[in-house]
């Protein structure tokens, strides 16, 4: 792959946007992200869906862009615009060393806003044909809408989510692929959320335990796992920022563990996994107490954080910016992006969805392919 | 203890504050908070310490508003006002039998922005005098500045901090006090500070465990801490804003336990506290996701939360406004309100120090010395 570093390189990439599942908010923050994002000016987007189901969800509804679809091959190689959309047929893109024809496209018959196998088939075939579209060449990143896991189950599929189905269709095991939890830069307009972001370069998260329960991640919490975390961020963000990042690591006990009289984790596990990240010369701080270290990194203090369990890193980044944060894959031979927001059944239709999250997931995806992100696993 | 309800009521109560260690930014923030306070219109506000370390300190920064200084008696009965701090001496307070004059005051040499024994004796002295005014009726409630643990350790004072010495004052065991994170509404002004709180009742949170590691708070939860931390932040609650308040009590896993994949203390523990809090009559609702919960109180959806662990409920709190959040004491006899920062000695004397959380402290003191809070447990 030839990194497209520059506006209107011919050698600019391709990045495959899903919808996730067709049936919650996906469709929607697609084709707004679709019609606003600047991208195309770097980028050649294409989204992985059946056009009679894009076609009919944009016909319905007034307040969605007003895109003309297009259904093109996937070896197609002309450039994106906000006006138009690109649409790849999953079988299509799934098959592409067959013609394209042999697989009529059928409209899936999706019910909006409610959990269906449909749904989550769809869902789990797109991400399957974006990344049979990366496989062959023919793209370099893909960026996923919200699925439901329900959903996926219902389908089939007995795996918990889109980075899992990528893990296996890369042939590694479930385990080897994590997340960064990204919040970009806040915003010119938009200062009336809730959350600010007072710095202007982003905040990354790694958590070094994650989809398990508290009493679990306490058991499993270990040296080498939070090492790993803090080298995935902080290679991830030298990528995103193009320049050396400043890491933290947050403590895991109330005060830091108040000189261990609250645990022992921070001595046991947590500084000397530190030790190690230092000596690896990352530039690193920690353990910190957690209650105070995202206020600091919120203030621009640090770039990215080492969280030692799911809330301890989710309850920060939603409340400073829920709408926008982009989870980032870690571990596979790839670049994936993905909103960080649910299907959101209960607004599905309603003109209420926020493409923010979308937005800044193409946009991110954008500047890892041109950093080469994903491309040491590769080779 | 007859509730002053009126402004200018010849019944106002009568608030103590302290400085908490001297030796930090506790005098600073609480001569800016007298100079500013708008409640001397509807109490009587005293500070308990040493009138000549108080004017040392005035005297040597500029950037202290220019008050007056002024020793009374503890019975002194006179208004106060922002232009005269009005000081009682803490032998004086806490002997109020004996003559003022039989106990000399001295002034302590205190160094500042530094630990010290004498700055841990004049935080411990300065509180129990105050809580002499009290116990003998001259005053209704107490308002305490930071103090440092160290410092109390190096000065005799086997007590983690003011909250387990007023405890130990009732001929309490240290257990039966406990707290409430308290955020109070949005200022009008100050909207460049890191967090939002978009609603204006403001946000109350009690924890189930606190001050231990986070193994030890999982072991310690149990239905009955969950249930008792709701009926005491609804009581509190209740007296603050006049009216029944909404409640939601946390998840202790991530996604809430992802209905029993990431742990059971959801169903085992939680629930039924939930569920014996709404058999008690309370508004409540639980247990939720914590990520999207704090969230969704920051928005306005509910006015206190139960926190299973510290950095549960400390995290969103301060990055939602940890400049002006408050602790007010729970299970003890009387108001007792604190400022939820520390004593920051890497600022004292610099003109940095915020007292909104001095002003918040005060505030909601006198709102719950209006509402009577306090009384049953004396009576």
């Amino acid at each position: 792959m030839v990194p497209a570093m520059g506006i209107k390189s011919p050698n600019r990439p391709t990045l495959v946007l899903t919808c996730g599942d067709p049936a919650g908010i996906g469709p929607e923050v697609v084709f707004a992200a679709w019609a606003a994002t600047q991208s195309h000016a770097r980028a050649k987007l294409r989204v992985v869906a059946e056009s009679d189901m894009l076609a009919g969800i944009l016909s319905t509804r007034l307040e969605l862009p007003p895109l003309s679809i297009v259904e093109v091959a996937p070896d197609d190689t002309r450039d994106s615009s906000p006006e138009t959309l690109l649409v790849v047929s999953p079988e299509a893109a799934d098959f592409p060393a067959q013609a394209k024809a042999a697989v009529p496209s059928r409209p899936t018959l999706v019910r909006q806003g409610v959990i269906s196998a449909a749904g989550g088939k769809s869902a789990a075939q797109s991400v399957e044909a974006a990344f049979a579209m990366v496989r062959s060449g023919l793209a370099e990143a893909i960026v996923t809408g919200p699925l439901h896991k329900e959903a996926l189950h219902a389908a089939g599929y007995d795996v918990p989510g889109h980075t899992e189905l990528l893990a296996r269709a890369c042939g590694l095991p479930d385990s080897a692929a994590s997340m960064m939890l990204w919040l970009g830069a806040q915003p010119a307009t938009g200062t009336s959320r809730v959350g600010h972001l007072n710095q202007p370069a982003g905040l990354g998260v790694v958590h070094a335990t994650l989809h398990e329960s508290l009493a679990s991640a306490l058991a499993h919490l270990s040296s080498e796992g939070i090492l790993q975390a803090g080298l995935r961020l902080d290679s991830l963000l030298t990528a995103i920022l193009g320049r050396t990042p400043r890491i933290a690591v947050a403590a895991l006990n109330p005060h830091g563990g108040e000189a261990g009289l609250f645990g022992d984790e921070e001595t046991r596990l947590i500084a000397p996994a530190v030790a190690q990240l230092a000596a690896a010369g990352i530039n690193v701080s920690g353990p910190l107490p957690a209650d105070t270290l995202f206020l600091r990194a919120s203030r621009g203090d640090f770039d990215g954080i080492v969280a030692q369990y799911h809330d301890q890193g989710h309850i920060p980044i939603k409340l400073l910016g829920m709408h926008r944060a982009v989870n980032i894959t870690l571990g596979l031979p790839l670049v994936r992006t993905s909103v960080a927001h649910g299907t959101a059944f209960d607004i599905v239709g309603k003109g209420l969805a926020d493409p923010s999250s979308m937005l800044a997931a193409i946009d991110v995806a954008v500047r890892l392919v041109e950093a080469d992100y994903g491309r040491r696993g590769k080779s």
